[in-house]
């Protein structure tokens, strides 16, 4: 029997909560990838069983048809209910302890980016549901809750994955994970792990006004709609939390040292994106000065997150790097992460590309949603 | 009884063959971190049960002793019965279909360079057995015992892995597997991936002699004993062959466009490693010609494998690229890896860092062991 049980094919259900530029990505990609994936992933159903935005939902246990399921979810979609949602998912493969066992595996995908949805991530594991996202609200959220899942996840045989989170498509939580579990040390990992800083730092030359590369990205689209969003660290600096959990450390994003590069007197709210982006010629003075000095010495400055694992610190800050400096030899809006261990030590294992974008991200996504299902505990 | 199975933990028998620089650091990391992978795994055990050299084999099904194997081969070792072996080692999970369904699983890890165990693989696989390894010879081998191999598989629910036969511990074969999967298509992929041949162009600069260089090199211990089994190129053809059928493309290594670095008249049996190196001052004209042709355009030579998957060719060439280029910007013995992508098309996926080296080669097989623990179908 149980050798019947083995061959048995499994069945996959995915519920994603978030249709934006991310989550419909994804489900272009589903649509186009599942029939293809069954043989591989020894599964006979790769389905999507639930969509829901911020107010509406579609439950269609048998599977959402992903050609029209953007007209369905207006049309025919109810209001959204979490607790009805999750308990759609988790049907296909039960509660835990499972009550009616058999291969199929429940995946919850969070492409918002709110904290509505990640608030629940372990009632949702409680129920039987893996999670995956690109939303850096929980990995980077409070400690306790995160640890919470862990636990939960493994003594659930539950899965929490979150490549896209940082560098979005790129091999870079996968690759750390491998380093650390055959025992590799790390000693830091350092990376410009934000598109549009990326852009204007590599952008940015001594003579130039700083004020002018922003509104040059701002301009071109590259930067939130207030690109103090960007300017804050605040999107790296959830980066940096995520990665240096990976590695063990205990980071509390509030008590991170961010070197934000909005003026002091530009960052209340009491001052709109417009205000700042008037002000902040007044304050090119700064970064001409940093840059400057960066360049006497045959440098340039980058804006660049930092795990320091030997020393239990996580940062992020302008720093300089010699010309010779991969940071130094990026161009347009690429991320790169660099990891410097015990046995990459002479000489680190380097990922760059874009870290951002529908597609890419979204493949990120996709590809912990199918290390999800290839280790799915089958019975 | 089907929960009771679900939470049975799974019992990890490896197999080595070939305990040398590579399977040696391997066997240090699995003692290592055996014991922490048990929860993360789900496994009660993690054990090596049998290792063998070309010569001996230990089989040990209630595992080998990790501190002391290799006096133990070396003292209480039976000669080599590669039969015995596999029976050995697949008992742990049973033949397939599986006789004694249990959570078992078994890994053959191939450490060899020879073909006298990969000629196996197939045979091995039927009997139950994953295939994992850095040893090029099967994947860039004939491409009928390739899709073979593939086959059986699939049908079999078995894997065969062989991350580090590119890039040793670098993320390659895994990330274009990721985007693969989620459905990128692949334009092309670049790489400099032999470290050796990388040492040697990020070295040689015009009005350098190549030989110095080569010598150089030499007496550094970057070359193979015999230089021109680098300058050959006929590893990193096989390195491209690998890559090139992961890309779906059906190409045999011998049919493959491979530009030797070695003059035509060094290149017989009849000319040893050190008459090579004495001959060749008198060709440093050649690559001379070719480094000052590229600098005077601004660039750079450099020794390129490369899969064309728009048209279906795979070659390794020498090629020239711009001061800008990453290939350009390489230094040391890095290896790096280019995929340009539908997805990745304006901006490239790139991995990069040293592709060769004990711990590191070490890392990515075990990386791929976990991922077929992890994916192992258990019952
Ligand atoms: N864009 C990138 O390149 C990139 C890269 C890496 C990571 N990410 C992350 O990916 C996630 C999605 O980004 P995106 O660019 O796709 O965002 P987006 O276009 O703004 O889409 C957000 C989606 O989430 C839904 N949503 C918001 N709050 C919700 C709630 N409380 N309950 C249910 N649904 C809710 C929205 O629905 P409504 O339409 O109803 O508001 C919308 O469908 C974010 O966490 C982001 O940080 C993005
Ligand atoms: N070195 C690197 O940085 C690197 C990087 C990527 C990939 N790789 C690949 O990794 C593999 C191992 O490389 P290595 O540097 O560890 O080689 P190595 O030090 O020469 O070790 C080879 C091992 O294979 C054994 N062996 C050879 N033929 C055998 C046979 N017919 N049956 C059983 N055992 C046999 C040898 O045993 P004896 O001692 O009895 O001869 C020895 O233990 C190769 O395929 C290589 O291409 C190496």
């Amino acid at each position: 029997m149980s050798v019947d049980i083995q061959h048995q094919p499994l069945s996959v259900s995915v519920g994603l909560i978030g249709p934006g530029l991310i989550g419909k990505a994804l489900l272009r990609q589903i649509e186009q990838q599942a029939e293809k994936l069954l043989t591989p992933l020894h599964a006979d159903k790769f389905r999507v069983v639930a969509v829901a935005n911020s107010r509406q939902m579609l439950l269609r246990p048998e599977g959402v048809n992903l050609a029209t399921w953007e007209t369905d979810l207006a049309e025919k979609g109810e209001p959204l209910d979490l607790d009805r949602y999750a308990a759609c998912l988790a049907s296909a493969s039960g509660p835990l302890p499972a009550s009616l066992p058999g291969p199929s595996c429940s995946v919850l995908v969070d492409c918002t980016a709110s904290d509505a949805v990640s608030s629940r991530y372990a009632a949702f594991m409680r129920q039987g549901l893996h999670i995956v996202t690109p939303n850096k609200k929980f990995g980077a959220g409070p400690l306790k809750q995160y640890h919470e899942l862990r636990d939960l996840a493994e003594r659930h045989r539950r899965r929490f994955m979150y490549e896209a989170t940082v560098g979005a498509g790129l091999p870079v939580i996968s690759t750390l994970h491998g380093l650390l579990e055959t025992g590799d040390k790390i000693i830091k990992i350092e990376g410009i792990l934000s598109g549009t800083l990326s852009y204007i730092f590599n952008t940015y030359k001594p003579g130039m006004k700083f004020s002018d590369v922003v509104a040059d990205a701002k301009a071109k689209g590259y930067t939130e709609p207030d690109p103090r969003d960007d300017l804050s660290g605040l999107d790296v600096a959830r980066k940096v939390v995520i990665l240096a959990r990976e590695c063990g450390m205990e980071v509390e994003l509030e008590s991170m040292a961010v070197e934000s590069l909005v003026p002091a007197a530009l960052r209340g709210e009491g001052v709109s994106a417009q205000q700042y982006m008037e002000a902040l010629p007044q304050h090119d003075g700064d970064m001409a000065a940093k840059a400057a000095e960066a360049d006497a010495a045959g440098g340039v400055v980058r804006y660049v997150g930092c795990v320091d694992a030997e020393n239990g610190t996580a940062s992020v800050t302008l720093r300089t790097y010699p010309a010779g400096h991969p940071f130094a030899q990026l161009s347009g809006s690429d991320n790169i992460v660099v990891f410097t261990t015990e046995r990459y030590k002479d000489r680190p294992l380097i990922v760059r590309g874009p870290g951002a974008g529908a597609d890419v991200t979204a493949a990120g996504v996709f590809v912990d949603l199918l290390q999800v299902v290839r280790s799915h505990p089958r019975a």
